[in-house]
């Protein structure tokens, strides 16, 4: 079974707004099983509405509408709708009611306008809307056909589906998906994607599909079966084929989960605290790991050093080595490291130093050129880098390396 | 002139990302004059994106297209693109140049995949991409048409279109647009919107909207003539009149501007320096002043204070503060804005401490509640907040919320 969503507002269409009912629909969707092929977004206007939901019936089979079911003029979703399925608009008893109640606690008048909310196409369901005056409605179109049109703000629209859309939709398409997302945060996308070529190459059920973020890729395993334990039965031997194939370069298997929240978890585990001396990133590392809930249990203490006299001053870098190699160094990132974790008393001391650009070059020195320094119970490794991009994108990615520098010095030194 | 925006990629279709491309390129296209009737999304798909494709080319003179240029099996937007439009691909020596080069630079074999990446159709123009590997491209088709592809991260794609894409589009399309964005960080939408509704009604050129950004309202009054200095002389009188009504609420009318931008700028200019002590928000407050290249000229030091011994130990607060009042209170932002200031021996000393949660609240202190502190030159001023969202949100709101503190102070207390 196949569905397309269509989102109706120029407001969409002027960037006044972000999509985000568009990507909560494809998500459950994507759970429910139901492939979603096409996401349209169009303006108020009948013409080009009404030949969206004309192709939408022609090559889906279940259209989703948010949006224009308000009760101003620009609102026109629902008579176009019915238009398009060959069917009147009547007027719902029920919904009539819950209008006339709704307004006599606001004490306001209902006006003509607001009328227009009560009727709804002769042969549909009617979605009665607990969190605004517009209800929704399933049209029962020609061919078994579904157009379900649900009011455009996110908390109205995201209730009424997940309480009255989704019973409906799991009757229509029996089976259920599932799936794992193999993450990996040290390989780049097109590695990857070589790496796994002939898992690629043979899949159906279920499927792998490389995605790139910032710093990382995701491989997202999916299964579709009658139930959801045959789902994970079939779900478990690609992931364990994924595990034997990267190893500990995955650090979670589960969509949720972030870096830096197996970075905190880790460090619980081992009732280690962490710290930082960071230069060029200027409180990114840290500020990322407090996304985390509860990273107070890991964190007391970090230190921001821009200038060579906080350098030396908080972590005791030596002024020989930031005359002799520079504070961008790998040896400055090591002292940066050691000398932070032994000022914050940590069991864990990050160093990261590096050139973010634009200006500040030498021949010897490029902007991206970042040195990060990770002590772990005195143990220290330093990794010297050569990042790619505009100044946020250096920083942002190599606050992503040092956090996967801190991953893998815990599993090997620390486990 | 009509465009339509297409977005490529199965992760969309699976909610896995929120699509901030189109609401970015739908924001940049409307300022440019341009108006766009559709934004489609369709997944990795051959057959689908090219019957996208097809359909636009008939209703559209402009397509852009994001996604689907990496260097993987399912990124095929270019060749689906170039078919449709009926142009072969060819090798673009200064693509492949490019390639090279990075992957020198990394010291990884450049795979077969990555190759495609040098190949451009026969008749186009090609966008380096300064980001990443990827570059992009502008199509041109028959009668004129544009078909425009652009690489789908965010970093990726946004200077790409700023810089390269805006000066084509400007082109195409005759009279020149021009706009200024006046950017409010203390006031909200619903507020601005009000007081400026008389405009609004009666705009036809200049226009005037507004849109709210993370803890900012941003009034675009866009002005279109046949020559520079005309929209220019159009503008002005408009940006006046909101000068009039916000005064100082307003921080810049440029739009590349950003908040960070004119701190950094205000502190030079009075040769002073900043530090901050940051608690909940864990050095996003630092790590976003670092943004802005030359911050090195007003910042040595910061620090992330997060436990109360941390608290004492750096800052100087009070113990007997912390046991009468607590970590999240006033006099603790107060005693840490002037301790890091005296740590630091800076001009400006920020301190930021609040409850982000989830979880830790009281029956006084609610998630969200966060006391910033800005002292300069000695003087002192402490602001509460009750802000609203999860743990991310909140912590991004209270950092614009610290730099306004900032900025309005230095305004006030050191012309």
């Amino acid at each position: 079974m196949t569905a397309e969503i269509i989102c109706v507002g120029t407001e969409i269409l002027l960037g006044n707004i972000v999509n985000t009912n568009a990507a909560y629909l494809s998500e459950r969707l994507a759970a429910l099983g139901i492939s979603v092929f096409f996401e349209t977004t169009v303006g108020d206007n009948p013409q080009r509405v009404e030949a969206v939901i004309k192709q939408g019936l022609e090559r889906s089979d279940i259209l989703i509408l948010s949006g224009g079911l308000g009760p101003t003029k620009d609102d026109l979703t629902k008579e176009i709708a019915a238009k398009a399925c060959g069917q009147k608009l009547v007027e719902d008893e029920e919904a009539l009611r819950r209008l006339e109640t709704y307004f006599a606690s606001i004490k306001r008048p209902m006006t003509e306008n607001n009328l227009k909310q009560a009727m709804v196409p002769e042969n549909c369901t009617v979605l009665y809307n607990e969190n605004g005056t517009a209800p929704g409605m399933v049209i029962h179109a020609e061919e078994g056909k579904k157009v379900i049109l649900l009011p455009g703000p996110p908390s109205e629209l995201l209730p009424m589906f997940q309480n009255q859309v989704e019973p409906i939709l799991q009757k229509l398409e029996p089976g259920i998906l599932y799936s794992k997302v193999v993450k990996i945060d040290c390989l780049g996308e097109s590695y990857v994607e070589t790496e796994i070529l002939d898992l690629i190459e043979k899949q159906s059920n279920p499927t792998v599909a490389p995605y790139a973020k910032l710093g990382e890729v995701h491989l997202r395993v999916t299964a579709k079966a009658d139930t959801e334990e045959e789902a994970k039965e079939l779900v478990k031997p690609m992931v364990s084929e994924l595990k034997k194939r990267f190893g500990h370069k995955i650090y979670t298997i589960e969509e949720d989960t972030t870096l830096e929240e197996v970075l905190v978890k880790m460090l619980e585990q081992r009732k280690y605290t962490i710290t930082a001396a960071e230069s060029c990133t200027g409180g990114m590392f840290m500020g990322r790991l407090v996304n985390v809930p509860g990273a107070s249990d890991v964190l007391n203490e970090s230190f921001i050093t821009y200038s060579n006299e906080a350098k030396m001053k908080y972590l005791g870098v030596k002024e020989e080595t930031l005359k002799a190699v520079g504070a961008v160094s790998e040896e400055t990132a090591r002292q940066m490291a050691e000398g932070a974790a032994k000022a914050a008393k940590a069991n864990v001391g990050v160093g990261i130093t590096g050139l973010a650009g634009p200006g500040g070059e030498t021949p010897e020195k490029k902007p991206g050129l970042v040195y990060i320094g990770v002590c772990v119970n005195g143990k220290t490794q330093v990794n010297k880098y050569q990042l790619r991009g505009n100044r946020q994108k250096v920083r942002e990615v190599a606050v992503s390396r040092a956090m996967t520098m801190v991953r893998l010095a815990l599993e090997e030194f620390a486990k």
